[in-house]
């Protein structure tokens, strides 16, 4: 039996209904595959804030450095302001642990309605890998000539050639393994031309080293209208910070809710341990319901198990998934009626 | 009779193409409005380039500044880089002229198959307003420690207090005159912490202003979500440089053809002339054969027309661009045998 010991991080708002969900369906998949997992729960949070005046102690990142993982649900409510619950919790754990690697797949589910004329399960299936560390998120600019006339804020994109290879790397590797073998990239290099260029040159150096890999690449403002035109061109696409944050939004948007997209930000170095989160956030408008959908929480925990190396336990996991989806539950954001907990019941029974 | 004198660049590829079919459109609504146009045709272009060695001569904005406004093709050839092309030609003409304001607008046009399941004309009506001046699109910025490991690039997003206000209350003069009233900003202060808070900000204080105007603000990621999942929320949607043009091509794509979507690069105060292009560009893949989509470009005249002052002539021409593709005629983008100038002829006789 193996063991892997867990930092849980609920967060805030659905993120409380949805995490136990995700622990429910895990823990039908250990006993099944014979894993164990210890839980550690942490309540950082902007209730947490509130009462310490920060998101996570001073040590935090220490407290769970030695987990194996960190399974996260959602961050952020209204009265806390961004810069106070996104970058004093998500974006120090991905920093921090070096977590450069976003992966994000986008997959029409059997049993979701798709918001794209005449596409069927099958049609689209890509994976959305994004630089998670640096490029347009940088904290580098200011402002200046404050409260007059001639105001300003400037803000630093930054690319770096080993931040820009190491996300360049993993993508291809991903695409190497899978069937199509075919990778896009996302620039702007027409518009942004100073950065944008920078990154379609080292995507032409990388691509020297993957001669099977067919690469492309699109500007970003076209490859978003190709995401609602033509899915079924992609395979695996690569972008940077805010283009990999937009096109996993957009991706998901495409197949029917945004409610069941995972995402993982690795650690592909294994020198910290990654962390596995839905791409929705914390929903302050239907918490409390428990009606929010879980299952872009428990996709992200068979993303786990897959990052755990017991890709058969999180196989169990996505058939369960797609068992419930095609068996027609669904919570009301796609068009049913079932509960949280009835859909992370559901899916625990299946796996 | 009013008489315009009108710069015409065709620019590259297709552009040469459809120009031409503007140009008749155009006669036509001046022969039935009393209007006369005097054209000027510019050859300015990426072959104008291997000749001269630029896009256009020294003094191309003094030949062009006093003509009442500028009918662009596209810009771009393979073989011409586009820190060439386009910001040889194209990016100096917006700038040059002040022209920061870009208008966009995105509708479902009759006859026009939707990529979006269960879409009706009417459904999806709404305007981009693009910042088209500064922004993402910055020249700040360069290199450092190049070829080697820890060579970075670097780039600046610059947000002026002067040129956000000024979009700003292009569009939400725009939300006003319109009957929905409603204005969204798209923004991405979560993550880029520092220029887009500035941006909330400034839209804010301006919406003191604007009473009437209801607001609101989706990050850009979810906005392009919403685009596909729902297109009816939107009325007048602005965003900066690069959020615009992302927006102005996603949102033509969830209507179904970039090739019919039209761009006014519009100078407000009338200090310079105005701008009027297709958002496709030079489509070189397709460009010789003559089935380039010609009703961008005409769509474009329709805002020349309003932006002269013409608005009657701009409703001819919309109305004939709308009974031609409710006839059914259609160019192969858009699945239809139709040739880019009998797309012209139609829609100049029902002019
Ligand atoms: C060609 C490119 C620089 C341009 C832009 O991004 O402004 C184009 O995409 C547009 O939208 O007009
Ligand atoms: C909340 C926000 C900072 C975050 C991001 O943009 O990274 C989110 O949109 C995401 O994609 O995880």
């Amino acid at each position: 039996m193996r063991e892997f010991r867990i930092a849980v991080i609920p967060g805030d708002g659905i993120g409380k209904e949805v995490v136990p969900e995700g622990i429910r369906v895990l823990e039908a998949a250990a006993a099944k595959h014979d894993l164990r997992f210890r839980w550690d729960e942490f309540p950082w949070s902007c209730e947490y804030f509130l009462q310490h005046g920060r998101m996570m102690p001073e040590d935090g990142l220490d407290q769970i450095r030695r987990h194996d993982a960190i399974f996260l649900g959602a961050v952020g409510f209204p009265g806390v302001p961004d810069h106070i619950s996104l970058w004093g919790l998500l974006i120090p754990i991905r920093r921090g642990f070096r977590q450069y690697a976003n992966l994000r797949p986008v997959k029409l589910m059997p049993g979701v309605p798709c918001p794209l004329a005449g596409r069927q399960v099958g049609d689209i299936d890509f994976m959305v890998v994004r630089e998670n560390n640096e490029g347009e998120y940088s904290s580098i600019g200011g402002r200046l000539y404050e409260g007059t006339d001639q105001e300003m804020a400037v803000q630093q994109s930054v690319f770096t050639r080993q931040g820009v290879d190491r996300i360049l790397k993993v993508a291809f590797d991903i695409a190497q393994s899978r069937p199509k073998k075919h990778l896009t990239s996302a620039t702007k290099s027409n518009g942004i031309a100073i950065t944008m260029p920078y990154w379609d040159e080292r995507v032409k150096a990388m691509s020297a080293a993957y001669p099977e890999v067919k690469v492309d690449q699109f500007h970003i403002d076209i490859l978003c209208a190709q995401f609602v035109r033509n899915p079924h061109w992609f395979d695996v696409v690569v972008g940077s910070n805010l283009f990999g944050d937009i096109l996993s939004d957009l991706g998901p948007g495409c197949t029917g809710t945004i409610a069941i997209a995972p995402s993982a930000n690795l650690n592909p170095e294994r020198e910290f341990p990654s962390m596995f989160e839905p791409v929705h956030g914390s929903a302050p408008d239907i918490y409390g319901q428990g009606i929010a959908n879980p299952i872009g929480q428990i996709w992200a925990g068979a993303m786990m198990l897959d990052h755990l190396g017991c890709p058969e336990a999180g196989a169990s996991v996505m058939a369960a998934i797609e068992t419930v989806l095609g068996s027609g539950l669904r919570t009301p954001d796609m068009g049913g009626q079932a509960h949280t907990t009835d859909m992370g019941k559901a899916i625990a029974d299946a796996v």
